[in-house]
């Protein structure tokens, strides 16, 4: 029975945040809210409502504003958040354009910066960001870092050649005891469609998934039954070994592609392979080797090898920068209300 | 925001559920216990272990045994679980050996009975296996149906020839309008890895799979961080249009395989692209083509394809017929315990 009990504690820890979180984006709609309203509109009891009150007032996101002015019943006391006094920084790495940004408890990002990744030392790098973002805004609480790697027991690996230093690293535990705060660190394409899910997306269990096909690799976020998908050891998605594509596997078939026709068939064998395995409900393509005009024939061409009116709603994705940073912020803000960080790193 | 506020109350829902199976589970291990008994091994509050038990007296599955007797503090009550009060009729549906059985509300099998499928109206089979079952044992409180078939939408298609006439048929909706009792319908290979989850790998989150290769088709079972994947139109697993065998699917390769070696190279090809997509902590192999002697052969050809040292735990499974049988008694246990079965169906 010992991992039944760990398993419901977990479980418990999971609605916890949920809910914090639940009662924090109520803010996004409410200048100021009382436990009533809260309790309406996140569907939580209002002694639950009550306590995840009292400990954002005690991490000091949440302010007592006073009493309602009496209008017959006992006047109800209203509630403000204070969004500036938790924020995330999210660190997004990319092959072509880097970013990073600075967000508020509510989500909304408040800064973003480009930042050149041609220095050979990615490691320092990262730092020299923190540490620029932590001089301008101390009210940061956690740090949230994408990779285009794979991240296997905390360790990155199978990063692209500008990024390898990066590999063999425990970077989030490097980065955590270095600057005592709570670390992500994620892969790119699980960011990602993170990103898509929680501000598209959320409530979609049907599954969401995202292929990113460029000059430099092939990537697959997963999304099913409103998780993320990332394997047994962080390496769900790695489409390259696909060995879809008349025998040859995706990636050796993507670098020996030439032409629209060879790119479009690719793809088609990738979303026909995912569809049979995963049927998902929606399937988007980025990257700079595909445009959105490919659509129609890679659809065609998929509906050859997986029935038709099954396959999924294909779609181009545009802004995949916006969803990646998107879901580094969602991401953070779903891991800092988890009741440890409060005890540990918020006070 | 309603979105938002009916997940949180599917969420709570889940949980409440999860939590009263997870009380009724206690009694496995204990013939009587006390409330923090059951607090202690659930680890859930006392409130809640409080809150589950007085539903569960007032369905009459458990029963008040009085007071301990007094040693010092305030003597604890005792509880006994009624087992027999909500059974579970489970029918399994198989192209070779089809079963049907009578279980506990702990899950225990009380009985099994083989029956036959040659008729050729599958439906009226069902039929008279639940009116002999609900005569023999009207405590039966739930109907958990198998079929090797996908489920769209509570319709089901793609029947192999023996049970087309279920085809295009809502069963569900059908069998729980004629008896007045919830009905769970289950696609099989989805019956057969929640069996083996739900006994054998429960909280394994990096994903088990189930591939069942035979002279009438595949398929794949998937469960991901804990859940069943039945994908957006409950066709998640239709691995016999993955184009991966050479430019060839795993349907019409399988159908013209002639020689062990062949059969290895599908298995092999399947088990390289679902490791490529979800990267599973477990994979899963059964069905009469294939036996356990193949599966070293199998490895060493999928580690061609998919770096060798990432491959899941590939293994032959025995007695699939138990996994499918659990998995549908299991599969009733959860749905049972939600409150609307509560309301509705136990009194």
């Amino acid at each position: 029975m010992e991992k039944k009990s760990q398993y419901s504690a977990v479980h418990y820890d999971l609605v916890r945040r949920m809910n914090t979180l639940r009662v924090i984006t109520c803010f996004q709609n409410l200048e100021t809210a009382t436990k009533s309203e809260i309790a309406r509109q996140t569907g939580l009891s209002i002694p639950t409502v009550g306590a995840i009150l009292n400990s954002l007032i005690e991490a000091g996101e949440i302010l007592q504003q006073g009493l309602d002015s009496p209008n017959g019943g006992r006047p109800a006391e209203r509630f403000e958040i204070c969004p500036l006094n938790t924020l995330t920084l999210g660190i997004a790495l990319n092959l072509h354009s880097s970013e990073y940004v600075i967000a508020d408890s509510l989500g909304t990002i408040l800064e973003r910066h480009p930042f050149d990744t041609e220095s050979e030392n990615t490691v320092s790098i990262i730092e020299n960001i923190i540490e620029e973002a932590l001089e301008a805004h101390p009210a940061v609480k956690i740090i949230s870092i994408g990779v285009p790697s794979s991240i296997n027991d905390g360790v990155i690996c199978f990063s692209p050649r500008k990024f390898k230093s990066l590999n063999d690293i425990n970077l989030g535990r490097y980065i955590r005891e270095k600057y005592q705060l709570p670390v992500i660190v994620e892969n790119d394409l699980n960011a990602i469609v993170q990103g898509q899910y929680l501000r598209e997306y959320d409530g979609v269990t049907g599954g969401l998934v995202h292929f990113f096909i460029t000059a430099d690799g092939v990537g697959l976020g997963i999304n099913v039954n409103g998780q993320l998908v990332r394997g047994n050891t962080g390496l769900a998605g790695e489409t390259g070994f696909l060995p879809c594509c008349n025998g040859r596997n995706v990636r050796d078939a993507t670098d020996a592609a030439t032409t629209r026709k060879e790119l479009i068939e690719i793809v088609a064998n990738v979303l026909a392979s995912v569809s049979c395995i995963l049927n998902p409900h929606y399937f988007f393509i980025s990257g700079e080797r595909i445009d959105p005009d490919m659509l129609p024939e890679i659809k065609a061409y998929a509906s050859k090898i997986w029935p038709d009116g099954i396959l999924p709603e294909v779609k181009y994705a545009n802004d995949v920068m916006g969803h990646y940073l998107n879901g580094l912020i969602d991401m953070a803000r779903k891991e800092i209300y988890s009741p440890d960080n409060y005890l540990v790193n918020i006070s």
